[in-house]
């Protein structure tokens, strides 16, 4: 379903991005929403709530692949708003230098991130979101959780793909890691 | 002038100042102040103006000392508030980690940076600022130039102490040095 | 050439590769090889001298794709190791996070980025080697430049794609951008 | 004990110490000790074991403060030599980027790191070590740890003041927190 609002004339088909995915590392963005405080201070850490075709709830990051002649910058913008909704307010990092790089291997044990589907070398990212976030698409609801709860065993063994770890990650990086 | 405003009781007095910075390295943050578009990328940097004792003018970074007790995040805000007024909507990072650490020796040539009067160790962050500046204190102006203006030898050679150095390395990590 | 040695089988074949660079963003490592003191100050930059197909001379960093399911390490590794040579000693750094990501547009002007053949997307680090150096492949030679001299614009004039302005970016990173 | 080596004259009697600790931020450098793969995969972390007064066991990282005209570079050198010995040939990073700043309080709950003495503002670093750790002065032993047991609660409460946490952001960064 992302796929096909991502595929326009001059872009990939699903098959064409299928047999890429076989052959290529595909890049993607990771977003951490997060809340701060006037001091800039994180105060909760936004995650997506999904449920899958087989009934599972999960709860995910902002994520999604980068297309072709696309910006970082505006792949980053295009996710948030599809999946926050067009009054997030997302506040987009000045430095291009991302808080770390998942590599998301189909082989699971190779690095903490895996991706059955393809190699996803993602540049990840914590955003600040000022405005009302409304979840669309695949998502059925978007959480807030203190950075405590955030890194807690009951919220991270809901996270697939070692998002947790890559969550644990961005608490790290902002200091909210207890 | 700058330290009266910082020195309340159980602080240091003049002379304790003075004799302390004899002796110990001083921790200071920089902030270097800066205007994004909605993407995030930077389309300004703003400079004080400052005229000196003997007439000559001088571009200058945000900058100040880190008061005992006081949070690195306090300082920055502080410090902004002070330089730009209580209007300006500084947008502090939410990671705590600088772009750079600034090492200003009172002995030329160690580092890039110099400040005869100590031995400051400074902290230095890009910040974002959305709102209405209005310089205050020993700041004649608030000058917003474009990166490339700011880089420029004309620019450049008006900042004292390695400031302009230290600017270059802000562009930089904003993906703004041409 | 360089393409060559990466296909394998499973891989891309030069008129795959030649059209999905045409449809997705590719991504790349580019790695600066400095020399540096016990202090882990930078003492020079090492640039690979290339003669083009017109006999024009260019300065490069050592550059090149991620295959898939290669680490990004591992592509820092096997890329050094053939600019470089066997003995270059690379001490790849200990943290994921690039100084700053590298958007090579086929369009000119989006970002001070440019490759005419794709859309490349880089992870850019600064790698110390330690051993020598014998560049292999398609350079000549590889030339260790001051910092100074690499930020000169007699040097930048040689650099091609806006690696000029990567170099730059990556001595502001280790401080020695003056 | 520590403070005593750090006297010579130019700096501060014991006295003068005690007295400015009361009145400015400390500086000081913290750094995470790491072996390291050929790849630059941080394979174990080193920590200091102490003995306090009270016969309680600790795990520590090195630390210390940076001196007045001493570059912050010099500074790690100083305490790594200090407590791994002259022979732990410790691989100083590039850039003085720190992955992050401790701030400790004199006062516990105003940010994760506490030390009793005094407020400190710290820089931290991973430093790879690829010699002979022999532990100098008040460190027992150095005991090199995976880092899923550097990250396991038992040594996490074996370590004071917050830097357990320290020790997890540093694992973070090298992308080997799970």
């Amino acid at each position: 379903m992302t796929e096909m609002t991502e595929t326009t004339p001059g872009w990939l088909s699903p098959d064409e991005l299928e047999s890429t995915r076989a052959r290529m590392p595909i890049l993607y963005v990771d977003a951490v929403p997060v809340r701060v405080d006037e001091a800039g201070t994180v105060t909760r850490v936004g995650l997506l709530l999904r449920i899958g075709a087989d009934g599972t709830v999960s709860r995910a990051l902002v994520s999604g692949r980068v297309l072709h002649h696309e910006r970082v910058r505006d792949a980053l913008i295009r996710h948030l708003e599809k999946d926050l909704g067009p009054t997030a307010l997302p506040n987009i990092p000045a430095s291009p230098q991302p808080f770390t790089i998942a590599e998301y291997f189909p082989t699971q044990g190779v690095t903490p991130y895996h991706d059955p589907r393809q190699h996803a070398v993602s540049l990840a990212y914590v955003v600040p979101v000022a405005g009302d976030c409304r979840p669309r698409q695949d998502a059925l609801d978007l959480v807030w959780f203190t950075p405590e709860e955030a890194s807690s065993p009951l919220v991270q063994q809901e996270m697939l793909g070692g998002q947790g770890t890559l969550l644990k990650q961005a608490l790290a990086y902002v200091g909210c890691l207890s």
